[in-house]
Formats: structure tokens, C-alpha cells, sequence
């Protein structure tokens, strides 16, 4: 992840785009891509989507990728780490729902 | 974040979740989290979105590790490792964007 | 609709809020809206998404009128009429998708 | 208004698509028209967004069109009137943000 950070921080340099990477611009261009992702999935039932033909799961893959960098980009600019932030949020999850309070429960769930 | 997909596995197996996470779900959930990282910038200058005060980053950064949460999920749910999916599509990236030809346009960027 | 766009203009006015409603803004606004809507049916079965219980429909009710108010604020800051671009666009998906070529088929649909 | 949802109804119709329409599936084709125009954004600084260049308004507009056919088609099968529901919504702004409490304060909006 530390390697991917150094990586995209070099590929904005190089391209002085470094000045259109605003938190607020990377917040825009996060939702972009994942919207492309949802694309994929908007006509699918749900069991559909747990069996995507190999073109599909392709580009759901790139996707995944773009989400990804603009998500670490984010993070970056701000001065987060973005698994760190993941697992903090994991535990306050673990707080919030104990499991056998919620098991088997999307009502709970969806108040996420 | 090996780390942290076993995790997540894990966390959702304990609460007998899985059940909800079809990757369509999945898809839809990580586009809930993003709007709520677009929500924080959508009035802020983008100046401003440089700067966030204390409270805002704390939640900012919460929302960064629900969507890395989410697109972590996914992306297992599909077989698929996501940081070697941001390095394919940064390589792709390389060759669709030399730095030589797009130094400082967006125009070209916003093709991406 | 155009009695609408007139009561949203002025209760901006009236705030002096027309200063951050940049179509950028308002586009972004549009999008954590919208958030909030699929947050809704996001663990729904397309099934329970058919009957929604009241509270549920009331906040789906209002989501919806969220996302029409930054619509038609975006639409009327850029000068575009949006009943008259929807037609526009349904004619253009008309002649896209012949009724008898794409009958059923969610396939092509998703191509749209 | 009526004649849109009537038109729209009568197209899906034609296409036997009706069974792709879960109000589930609209909320995501929605999150997906709207990422098409925050796209076009993403990179525009709030100024740039007032004045587009013809091709991106008409790329603007055509997308406008899509997001309004879904959220009219989303509305329909809920049985919600969205001109309505907008107003309604208006309303309830109006006692939330006083206009002399929140007078040029975006901090009080954001929490809209």
C-alpha cells in the first residue's frame, strides 16, 4: 500500500496534475469510478452478480484499480492512512454491532 | 491488507452477514460511503477542502476506511486483490497518459 | 415544474446562497443525494424494494425530492430545461433501442 | 411531468423491461446517470463549471435528460409524485434554514 501511495504521488508529479488533485476534485473523481463499478452491477440480479463472465470481471477489475488510486490519492493528501483508517473504523464497527445482538439482521445493518 | 480482508471475512461471518454481501450490495454500499465522503467537500472551496478543521478530517477519515472496507469486501467477493489491480491500471495508465503529452492539461485527464 | 425552478431560485436568493451554487457544487450535491436514496435499498431484495414500509417511503419520498430540487437548480444554472432534455434523450434511446431488437433484454439495456 | 412518467412507462413497456425496473435497480442506474455528470465536472474549477464549452453542455444536458427519466421512473413505481415531493421538501428547508439565521453560511447547509 506505502509502495502504491509512492507511486501514484510520482505518476501526479511527473504529470503536474498535482494542481487538479484538490481533496475536494479526488472526492469527485472517487465517486466517478465508483460509479462505473455500480454500472456493471445495476441490471444484474444479485445472484448474477456472483458470477460475472470474464469481460465483465475485467473491467469490474480496472475498476476496482481506479477506485483504489483515488481513494489512496485522497488519503494522501490528507495525510491518512487509508488501512489504518479501515481498521480503526472495523473496531467501532465491532463495538456497534456485537454479533449476537445483530447476527443475521440487515435492518441493523443498514443503520450502518 | 491481507491483514485486513481476513478480517472483514471474518467480521461478517461472525454476524452471519454474508448472506447480504452479494457483490451488487456491495457495489451499492461502497457508493453510500463515497457519498459520504463527497458530502464533507460539496460546499467547501477547493482551497478550502486542503484545510479541514479537526472534526471534519476525524470523520473524513472514518468515511475513507468505510469505503476501503467496502471495496476491500468486493473485491474479495470477486477473487480479485485490489492493490495489484491499482498497479495494473496505473501501468495501463503510464502508457495512455506519457508524461511528455498531457504536463499539466486536465482537458486531457478528465478523458481518463 | 417551471413554478419549481422559480421557488428554488429564490429561496437561494433569499439566503444568499446562489455564491457556492456552481454547477461544479451542485453536481456534487446532486451525487450525495442520490447517496442517500441507494443507501435505502442497498440490503433490500429487489422484491422488498417493490414494498417499502411507511417510514421508509416517506424518506424515499423526501430523498426524491432532494435530488429533483439540485436537478433542476443545476439545470436552471446551466440554462437547460430538463423536461424537455428527458423527452430529447427519450427519443434519442428510441431509435437506440427498436422495441423489437432489444425486447427482454437487459444485456443491451445495460449497454445504454 | 404526467406526460414524461406516462411516456417513460409506456417505453419500458414496449421493451418488456419492466422486470429490470426494481425500484432497487433504479436507485442504481440513478447513482450511475449522475456519476456521468459529475464526471464532466470533476476537474473544472467552480468557475470553469459556470460556463461550459457547447459539446460538454450538450453532454450536460443529455445527462440531466438521463437522470430525470430514472428518477421519474423510481418515483413512478414507488407512487410518488416527484414535483410534489420536492416541494414538500422545500417546505420543510424553509422552517429548517430561517433565511436570517443562515444568510451566506454554507457551514449551516452543509448539514442540510
Amino acid at each position: 500500500m506505502n509502495d502504491l501511495t509512492v507511486k501514484l504521488r510520482k505518476f501526479a508529479e511527473e504529470r503536474d496534475w498535482d494542481q487538479f488533485h484538490s481533496p475536494k476534485n479526488l472526492a469527485m473523481a472517487l465517486s466517478v469510478e465508483v460509479g462505473e463499478i455500480v454500472e456493471r452491477f445495476q441490471w444484474l440480479t444479485e445472484e448474477e452478480s456472483h458470477n460475472l463472465d470474464g469481460e465483465t470481471l475485467t473491467r469490474v477489475s480496472e475498476e476496482i484499480g481506479d477506485v483504489l488510486i483515488y481513494l489512496v490519492r485522497l488519503a494522501d493528501k490528507l495525510g491518512i492512512d487509508p488501512i489504518k483508517a479501515a481498521k480503526k473504523k472495523l473496531e467501532i464497527n465491532r463495538a456497534k454491532y456485537p454479533k449476537d445482538l445483530v447476527r443475521g439482521k440487515s435492518k441493523k445493518y443498514s443503520e450502518y
